[in-house]
């Protein structure tokens, strides 16, 4: 059944989007240039280096981001083509509105704004913060209030990143705090205000199958090999990178065993659940960014990662279901789970970890805290700034021109793409003439 | 019903793939040799830093070819197997006949070819060729006529690509108008000679699903993270290469979201189209190669990734049926529209980008012409030689001994491989044996 | 239905699991640090150079290990979402494990152990060992036995590499004797005392689909695109890597078409077979690994990966249906013809590689035997010591509390994860119950 277009807004996306590229366009012929190139040999090979020591990090997190993020949330099983898309529409979109900003805020009173790899780099970070939140609403929103919901949250972000890192101080070179918490807290900000006090029933389509869990797998899987580069590639290279990297591994390669361990024994017949071992093994990637390039010991990156996916395991055991019944909070994805919760004992563990530390630590502290004050006061801000600011979002999001989907139509592909019937084969005698009826039928 | 041993020659592939590879075997043998190990120690670090300068772009390059496009030609739903098995077949083989052929040509005269790693990419870079002009014709040639094609087109591209780059000294350092105008126009010249002056009808089996659609997309994706990679190898390090990073990753954001905004257009309800994203997402990458590391401004980067994504998603809409009908040309990829239109474009760019450019641009011309004269020359070239050289191929495709499969049978993968049948599971009682009954009573 | 508690031993895995991760905890609280952070500018550059110079490496070899071989794996079309989480779990646990032993065994004399990632790197390498001998039982074991595997493989496989590396001086530099002939007899061994006298008969789930064949080409791809940095990794930089890289590349490229020559001849309709092609297409990268950065001419790249590529199709064709009809040697994966027959070829290579080599080659040989002689006794090692010790290990794993699944839920994933129904899509109209019901009706 075709939604008639008089009641679904077809014409918004294209609008929306339109008008962005061409502003975006406009702006860049306005005030964006790339550097002189270098008049000197030595600044060539500096420059050379520089290319050299962070494209591949570049080009780790945008795998990550595109494929392995994209996969991951293919575990909806009609729904996989959506998310993929989505997921990469809004990285585009996000990353180019954060370069515009990060223009307008911070480079503005040089008169041209100078684009290279790092600042390219830096929105790829905050675009980031849209993926994670958007994992709440996953399925039950359209693509319109994606994008109103990106607009919203990456300037938040980028004030909110500001306040935290350069006002207070904050240690925190994976993200943890300033990318994790916030992204998951205003994630769910909006799916509280968006879907208000109803509970959302259990949808027909929402149960993944076999095959699209694999491929969610597969995902989670690609994410689980590049985090090392998202965590390192701000790090201060030499010993602080290396010693990040290190942590991560160890951090991740004990969440993945302690997945396993918690997923089995919160199970009475000790069966294996796909939706811990997608998120859960990735926990100790989110926790360990706020302390990764520190002097922290190896066994306390291993504890970390073990203590997170514990977490995101019971989290999803206990802490969702609860939150979905006592505060009819929706959390498609259980990103309360995978960056909420780590985010949280990565944070609480990076002001253990700067209380412990010699004095003469090296971390600018621009503010007049102590150090692990500091810490604090960035997760509270990375707590209660986008839980506010996501509230206001969704009830933003549930302007009628948006087009939330109807309850019937949510987690389907079919909304949004011209796909065909999901039986696998079409059958040797199936013409596609058969099949284009089928599908008229059955939607 | 397997096909007859006597009337389809089962034995031509292993016969000309084994001759091909004894015959390399003996070329290596007597011709090819590594370089001289480095005496010095300074030699041994500029080869060291040489690896790790050029390796990592050249993994990119290959996960690209391998599994990015291997992927995305899997969009058809029984014909994966062979997608994927074509294409690695055809990079080994193009690869390895480019090695023979620029050693005969370039280097006989030293008396040993030297291999090393910038020799093997460059006969890689020969290889994408074949890949790319494969698109028109996929699903509906025999592994027979793929392999004759590669082995007449690569011979024909170094000898293009030296006209115009050696000779002409065409700017192009993304391959926009020696890769990818080139193996567009090959592959339609060898489509129109190969099917001749019948329009083909739609096949059943030529219609995607779902599945398939979204594992295309999966390589879409692949092909859009590294395609930086592919543009930036060949660059002078430094500032020329990074520039050439940054107007790649530019032109393929904006191209990303324009096909999005192209695609949602020209249909009635709005609805995206698979296709158009699969290819559309890609066609900036194409477009930009000729100006990428040209001083030109970022927003003349973003403004042609949104252009050549437009042209793209239109051809597909308005441009391959017309051509279909007018032309009776069979396009299966669509690979005019994601690699002719933006590649042209991307030509007439770097025209416009020669002429605005300071008269002390760096860049050998060793021809007599004015700078844009050769460009525009070069695409001359491109469009002109392959399409003669493909339409000789094609007629020559059309042997009988070479095994053009009955259009039965077309777009099938049981008839190359030992698989088994479609349905996803053999079901919980279903044996082997009933499966292989029950696919021997399909075909 | 549920197989009851009382006869499956659920609780077994985290507990063995837990014990495990919080041992190591301990061990790592104890004894292990990073370096003390260098306090020279130099030294920084130095380690920023080492990060840069290894850790590209070390994530291709992280992208082959858990996402290419854990697809290749996933060709059991129930089976997927085990192979995928048991290879990933192994190599989390085998990585960690061998961390301690190496620790105990080499650096416990000073005191401290410092981790890098060089000896990450060593971890990782020793933990492929697991990874390719459960290849020999896969789908037949339950995840408790392949736990108590890789604890009893990763000690036997540090001492075997220290008697053929160090003692004996082999060169070996890909791992073409230490880790694939290796590991492939001690899955044997595993095999054929585990599975003792009685042949396996076919399983109806055994059988691969299309789509899981697909799945797990891809997975090889994977593979063949990085094999060149597992190889090259641990070369010294400079020549010997970049020899290492091109052999590596040259092998693996004809070893793809030998096998497609080798497929086709051997079928009686010329059809190729997806097994020959998921392992074929690998096999030239192992053979090359034992003389990939000696001084060998190209061309012995080439023969040495065509042979093994003919070795390893012909095994699966002959050799693997003759192991399992006269010694009841059962091999699932047939890691026999992709890691055995292929290793014994490298090691041959390299014997005669090291004959024909001049006298002042280097490379340490610290044993009085000729070098020649060196190669061949460290095969003769590396044959014998697991196969020993894999009869061994399979005997223990015999024991009735380590769960073997029975015939009846061989190569099943439902016995290990709760997932859904294997049907592709859950319908319109099916709900969450239905599907539950079905679920529980099937089993």
């Amino acid at each position: 059944m075709a939604v008639p277009p008089s009641t679904y807004p077809r014409r918004l996306l294209p609008l929306f989007l339109g008008l962005f590229q061409g502003a975006l366009l406009l702006f860049f012929a306005l005030f964006v240039t790339y550097d002189e190139p270098s008049a000197q040999v030595e600044d060539t090979n500096l420059v050379a280096n520089q290319v050299y020591s962070t494209f591949p990090f570049f080009q780790d997190i945008q795998v990550m981001l595109v494929v392995g993020l994209g996969l991951l949330l293919t575990f909806l099983p009609r729904y996989g083509f959506s998310a993929l898309t989505h997921n990469f529409l809004l990285l585009n979109f996000s990353m180019q509105w954060a370069l515009v900003l990060q223009g307008l805020l911070h480079h503005f009173h040089h008169g041209q704004i100078h684009l290279d790899l790092h600042r390219l780099l830096i929105s790829v970070f905050a675009a980031v913060t849209v993926l994670i939140s958007v994992g709440a609403i996953l399925g039950r929103a359209s693509p319109c209030q994606l994008l109103v919901m990106a607009t919203c949250e990456i300037p938040i972000y980028l004030a909110s990143e500001w306040v935290i890192v350069t006002c207070l101080g904050v240690l925190d070179v994976g993200g943890t705090i300033t990318i994790h918490v916030f992204s998951c807290y205003f994630g769910l900000g909006v799916s509280k205000a968006l879907f208000g006090a109803t509970q959302q029933p259990l949808h027909p389509k929402e149960t993944p199958t076999t095959s699209s869990d694999l491929m969610s797998l597969v995902g989670t899987l690609i994410l689980w090999v590049f985090w090392p580069s998202f965590v390192a590639v701000p790090c201060q290279p030499g010993d602080a990178q290396h010693r990040a990297i290190l942590n991560t591994l160890l951090a991740m390669s004990a969440g993945a065993i302690t997945t396993v361990v918690a997923s089995s024994l919160l199970e009475r017949d000790g069966k294996l659940s796909p939706g811990h071992l997608q998120n859960g093994s990735l926990a100790g990637g989110v926790a360990i960014g706020a302390v990764a390039d520190m002097a922290v010991p190896p066994a306390a990156a291993l504890a970390l990662g073990s203590l997170s996916a514990a977490a995101c395991v019971l989290g999803f055991r206990f802490l969702t279901p609860l939150l979905a019944r006592k505060l009819t909070l929706h959390d498609q994805c259980g990103i309360h789970n995978l960056h909420g919760l780590p985010g949280i004992l990565g944070a609480a563990a990076s002001v253990v970890a700067v209380l412990v530390a010699p004095k003469d630590t090296p971390g600018s502290q621009p503010s007049q805290l102590s150090p692990a004050l500091c810490q604090a006061a960035g997760l509270a801000v990375a707590l209660g700034a986008p839980l506010l600011a996501g509230l206001l979002t969704g009830a933003a999001l549930r302007l009628p021109c948006l087009a939330r989907p109807p309850e019937r139509l949510c987690f389907d592909d079919s909304l949004y793409f011209k796909i065909h019937d999901q039986a696998e084969s079409p059958g040797p005698d199936g013409s596609a003439e058969e099949e284009a009826l089928a599908l008229k039928e059955q939607v």
